[in-house]
């Protein structure tokens, strides 16, 4: 009987099942959802219902690093800014806007949409390492800096990727492991701690 | 800069936007919602807008009771076995619907859309009590149960209704107040105590 326990009308139902389908979203917050949604005007019903399905028809990746944009290139590819010898790797565009928000990074952007998972049937050739490949030989690329999850998913991806550049003569970088910005050693984790430890950093004698 | 820090294409902006906006989605959320919609099928995007703008369309108020309908009456008052003579009044929709969940009421309801509330600017012109006072003046009615929240401004509302109600000659009652099913003596707020004492049941002598 759910999510609506058959006692709502029917078009009110097909909605709460529609939020209740989205991340997240339990049965209550599905239907307080849709109830909001009955209180907005039709205007704003309308707009939300386009705002649907004009992101599905307008978004697509970039011709270039995968990203999502609503033209041909994305916004970060289409900078005069941007320094394009410098490719971050990332698994998904949620690390790239997470990159983003820190503000200090000035190239370019790979984005895989996944990592190679053998659990989940990922196989290379279902991500976009490929085209990652083919803008590296296409030349005037000086840094690839992989900046995938370190766990275990995250290492075998970045390792492969490593292993098809690095024949192109290509500088192959990751991001540092170890304590978060404003972490805790005490309440680190083992893993965290090893790394930490094996990626010590020098202060002196100064090189 | 919020919800999207404006990093992401218009259109998909646009769309975390309206998911931020429903009750209980954060940004967070609302991106991650957005980015599912993205991975839908174009037709079940266009299902999801199909029921936003349907739900609008279709659903509106029972002539009879003001309960949710996409017909003319609500399922409740469309059915044969309810008892016609025995109103429930209830302030929300969700209250009617769980009432419903408790499958032993079998009489028909009456939805007032809000509670009197001086606070929030709400009069008793503004929810739905003169169409209640109509359906008992039109004769038929037995007995009105009061299901209002027992608070403030659900117990105001109950005594106003109360007053209207009464020259009528029809019968007026309101929910028990007392521990909840399953609870706890030790635990129940001082008010529930209060209240539990004030609306003892007589067990012994038999009456």
């Amino acid at each position: 009987m759910r999510p609506g326990t058959g006692l709502f009308p029917e078009a009110l139902e097909r909605l709460i099942t529609q939020f209740a389908a989205l991340p997240g979203v339990g049965t209550k917050s599905a239907q307080r959802m849709a109830f909001r949604v009955l209180d907005y005007t039709p205007e704003r019903a309308e707009a939300f219902a386009n705002a649907i399905t004009d992101a599905k028809a307008l978004i697509r990746r970039c011709g270039v690093c995968q990203n999502l944009t609503d033209g041909e290139t994305c916004s970060v590819c289409a900078s005069e800014r941007r320094d394009r010898g410098l490719i971050c790797v990332v698994a998904d565009i949620r690390d790239l806007y997470a990159i983003e928000r820190a503000r200090n990074y000035g190239g370019v952007y790979h984005v895989l949409h996944g990592v190679i998972s053998p659990m989940r049937r990922i196989a290379a050739e279902d991500i976009a390492i490929a085209p990652l490949v083919e803008r590296v030989k296409a030349g005037g690329v000086t840094e690839v800096i992989l900046a995938l999850n370190p766990d275990t998913e995250g290492e075998a991806t970045a390792m492969y990727i490593s292993r098809l550049l690095t024949p192109l003569g290509v500088k192959v970088t990751r991001l540092a492991t170890g304590l978060p910005a404003g972490g805790n050693v005490e309440f680190a984790d083992d893993a965290t701690i090893f790394r930490a430890l094996q990626e010590r950093i020098l202060i002196y004698p100064y090189t």
